[in-house]
């Protein structure tokens, strides 16, 4: 049974870890203090520690909630449907979570970094789904599922950040499209996968 | 002409240049110190600020050599042999400067980065170079050169990316030959693509 005193626990902590997504993907990791963590949450400065340890901690904690929901969009994703490949991606963009990656990749690529292995699982997830998708697929010769799967969730990491640095520049929506439009190029055109460029070019 | 004082002191900035770039993609930028820079390239530290002012004017001369360098590499890279495409993104990963366009994507995308311009400036050369290449190749209807050119360069961002967090795991090499067969995939008989870069190359 859950108390009262353990269910306002628990909403603290989620109040703190949803903010301090917010914070680490707005300002960064180490821009961010327990105080800016207190006032977007509401939560008091001193119990963030304690339901954390450190600001490490935290950090470990809100990679930890990033990991479940990324795993959570994705059993929302119908599998087999290329021509929704570029609306489930579009729709990641548009997840606060999305941009917290990118602040927190440098954390990660640094010499014994704590959050490395956390970050390293979001990446298997999604090259994962990606892959168990792909095995399913009449591949050309010579091309693994694996690796195009890295290939792909490639483009997906590399189409964001190009969009999230010029977004007036980059339109993500198109270079998604195209991406379909390229996984589409090598299944045979017999194959039931719908090719989204023929289905997107305008008549004439 | 170039006097020895003149020469002397164009060889110090290149080396204080060389041993910023590296610092930078090791240990990131806010983590480097000019005592950092002045030990690893031998030139005093008083000189550094003598040179570019700041530390942002020296990581602003860095991005700048970065782009030089991209630029140049680009140039050697010959255009129309898809074969190929795979072994520059390769080469270009081996590449220290390559390193560190990820420890400085996060100080690119901070509010008011005074770095943000050059980074995309890079971003832009290499996608303006690979829509060129795009151009000349008769892509499938309702996919454009532009699009196409940021989920290729996208590929090329997020395989990298991926393959630095685990490079036990990511096969860099596999995948950007799987990103070769997905370009490969949308374009006609290979005997075309063959006449189109035998068109595009020099007689003899």
């Amino acid at each position: 049974m859950t108390t009262r005193r353990e269910q306002t626990s628990g909403e603290s902590r989620e109040l703190i870890l949803a903010a301090a997504a917010e914070l680490f993907a707005e300002k960064g990791y180490r821009q961010t203090t327990f105080i800016d963590v207190a006032q977007r949450s509401g939560i008091s400065r001193g119990s963030i520690p304690w339901h954390f340890g450190s600001k490490e901690g935290l950090l470990l904690a809100v990679l930890e909630r990033s990991v479940a929901m990324v795993r959570d969009s994705l059993t929302e994703v119908p599998e087999a449907k290329l021509e929704e490949l570029h609306l489930a991606a579009g729709a990641m963009f548009a997840l606060p979570t999305t941009k917290l990656f990118v602040t927190l990749l440098v954390e990660a690529l640094e010499p014994d970094s704590p959050i490395r292995g956390r970050y390293v699982e979001i990446h298997d997830t999604l090259r994962e789904h990606c892959r168990r998708w792909l095995e399913r697929l009449p591949l050309p010769p010579g091309v693994s599922a694996e690796a195009l799967a890295v290939a792909i969730i490639g483009a997906g990491i590399g189409i964001h950040q190009q969009w999230l640095l010029a977004p007036g520049r980059v339109d993500a929506e198109q270079a998604l499209a195209a991406l379909s439009a390229l996984v589409a190029g090598i299944l045979p055109a017999e194959s039931d996968l719908h090719r989204t460029g023929e289905a997107a070019a305008p008549p004439g």
